[in-house]
């Protein structure tokens, strides 16, 4: 770095990622000098069009590639980590292809090389194998590591499409590039899962190892019959230890629901760790859009610009609110009498609590009245209880239970 | 650390954790030193029977805090970070209620102090908030902090018990403490929310400051009822940006079926971390045991002892297995004529392939034979439906595609 401390970072690409990292960098820069003491600013961007490699490279202390591909992005990450600087990338495609030689020449000039972009987005399962579960031993990844696959078979099996419509609604909704090959045909996955084995198992996996298939073949009436067998269909990524060896490969596959990968629809990327110690852990979060890859690509840059050593001052003393705003399940045992709905109804009237499901149910001479209401602040919703449990009409203690209203998936 | 590349670690406490750790430790030596260039040893362990702290300090470069409560745990950390020594810790309590004072004397002593232990054993959200999202904003983290209740109240759904019943279960299998006062009433969560609040929006947040119920008054029906209205309880934890200020609580709550956090069952734990850069992230694994917390200490230990600056060297060339072993879903149309189905089974006997079950339906004069077949070598089952497709009934080209056969939950 500069003695000034500035931190200067060189960017090669400037498509969906490249744009978004050059955005998202002066928007944290202030947070960034907190954490590690220094400013970081963007030293200049390579494009296929305009700018010198070499020119960017000597007023760099760090290279983000974004560019892809294999050549010239290759000879650019080489360069740039032999002449010392560190380098952050999310090309999958070299590393399942190149990465030994890459890692070598890192581990040898004794810079960084980080890639947490390259496999799911801003899933962090690079930092977790290579940093929480170092010490771990390995014995299965699972992962759903492409985002257009799995939108393409959740909509297959939400609407009954064909993979060709489901597809040409991917597209539509700049899910899919509109050269889908690579990712439908399961390699995209396979380049993902060479990497995960590799740090997983320590043993170097080519690209060309993996076995692979892709969606192209699903039809509508397996997913039917599927969802008779009581199963969900994923394109899975496997790496995993057989005897004193590895498999690894990427196929359709289905699932049984309790699986971890089974609720993880649309775009979404998952990935389950699996180790003996631990049993197993899950990683879940959007797959590769470009603002999702720019900020994995920003937390390798802060980690390579200083590595955390410990907690940050606090930055400003934030008020803690009381009063927050909750929807609510309520639960009444009440007199089985005319009225009593309409008596309750009205208190939560007067309060402005809004009502969205009742369930009713007599009991003998009781009844017990089961509502969920929309949020309101919590405030009023106790003062509402208050005047509940106040009513005649109740023969027991009122009980309320928050309601976690966001509807996801 | 010494200068024969000896790394030493001085274990306080030698319960559940620490016990798991001494033993993880010499197992995984070997790996850290190829890693970190360091051999990691146990230089002592303090018991609350025997050893002493300050011959111990005096003979470690890193101290494993795992004794829990305030004191002497903080007093024993403080000295530890004033000699400059590293510490790893997982005490929630002590954290969140003196954190300030730890981090405050680990930056000016420029030494680290880690406790990805402290918060839902090996789910990695302590390092996903410090490192990976350093530099995101973040909205809100929701989270299922504590196994036991969760575990609870898996079981009251599961069965219909009571929260006392399910309580006794739980203490039978080892998941809820004999004391398990401050898990039920929500405490232990709120210390966890206190911590991760802390890092995730930068401001002292003091358990004192955390609003906390827990699940002893829910009854079997609330649970029933909630069913009907489509719901599942959890005890959620969150800690959320409101206006200029934040809330930090833990309290049950009702979950509709999309949530990313409703299918956590058992003792498991799991966080939705949601920044606007990056949608929402989710990690689940196993709350905290023994094996799991060590496993989280051992990966904070690895850190301390020499960030990862590079992927390291591959440590031996594992075969790639090309024959594994699969379920398969497979599709036939066929002929509707008796004997179809005779024909099929006698094939995949012949290959010892076995039916786990099967879906026929007619369709004129052709029907549509699905089966699922439990795991055999991909190689037997390859031979199988190439037998198959060569079956006078086959009306189409067989369809085959495999099914990940374990089941969670």
């Amino acid at each position: 770095m500069t003695s000034d401390g500035r931190f200067r970072i060189g960017l090669l690409g400037h498509g969906t990622v490249g744009a978004a990292f050059a955005e998202l960098l002066p928007e944290h820069a202030e947070r960034i000098f907190v954490l590690t003491g220094l400013r970081p600013e963007l030293s200049g961007v390579l494009t296929r069009r305009s700018g010198s490699f070499d020119e960017l490279l000597e007023r760099s202390d760090l290279i983000v590639e974004l560019i892809g591909g294999i050549e010239p992005a290759r000879d650019y990450v080489l360069r740039a980590l032999r002449t010392g600087r560190h380098v952050v990338t999310a090309n999958k495609q070299l590393l399942s292809q190149h990465g030994e030689e890459l890692w070598e020449t890192a581990r040898s000039e004794g810079v960084q090389l980080r890639f947490e972009g390259a496999v799911a987005g801003v899933v962090p399962v690079i930092r977790v194998l290579q940093e929480s579960l170092a010490g771990a031993r390995i014995d299965r990844v699972h992962g759903i590591v492409n985002g257009t696959t799995n939108f393409i078979l959740t909509e297959m099996a939400r609407t009954g499409m064909t993979f060709e419509d489901a597809l040409a609604e991917a597209q539509r909704l700049g899910y899919a590039e509109a050269d889908p090959a690579e990712d439908v045909n399961g390699r995209d996955a396979a380049a993902k899962m060479a990497i995960l084995a590799r740090l997983a198992f320590d043993t170097p996996v080519h690209l060309d190892q993996v076995r692979y298939e892709g969606i192209e073949q699903i039809k509508p009436d397996d997913l039917e019959y599927a969802r008779e067998l009581g199963l969900g269909l994923k394109l899975i990524g496997t790496a995993e230890r057989i005897g004193d060896g590895i498999s690894v490969r990427v196929h359709p596959a289905f699932l049984y629901p309790g699986h971890p990968l089974a609720s993880v629809n649309g775009p979404f990327n998952a990935v389950t760790v699996e180790s003996p110690a631990i049993t197993e852990i899950t990683m879940s979060g959007p797959g590769a859009g470009g603002p999702q890859t720019a900020s994995a690509v920003l937390g390798d840059v802060i980690s390579a610009m200083i590595p955390p050593a410990s907690t940050p001052p606090t930055m400003s003393v934030l008020e803690i609110v009381q009063d927050v705003v909750s929807a609510f399940y309520i639960h009444l045992e009440v007199a089985d009498e005319p009225g009593v709905l309409a008596a309750v109804a009205h208190v939560l009237a007067q309060q402005d609590v809004s009502v969205k499901s009742v369930v009713q149910r007599g009991l003998g001479d009781q009844a017990r009245l089961v509502m969920v209401v929309h949020a309101v602040p919590e405030s009023r919703f106790a003062a509402a209880l208050e005047q509940i449990a106040g009513l005649e009409v109740l023969r027991a203690p009122p009980r309320a239970i928050r309601v976690l209203e966001e509807e996801f998936g």
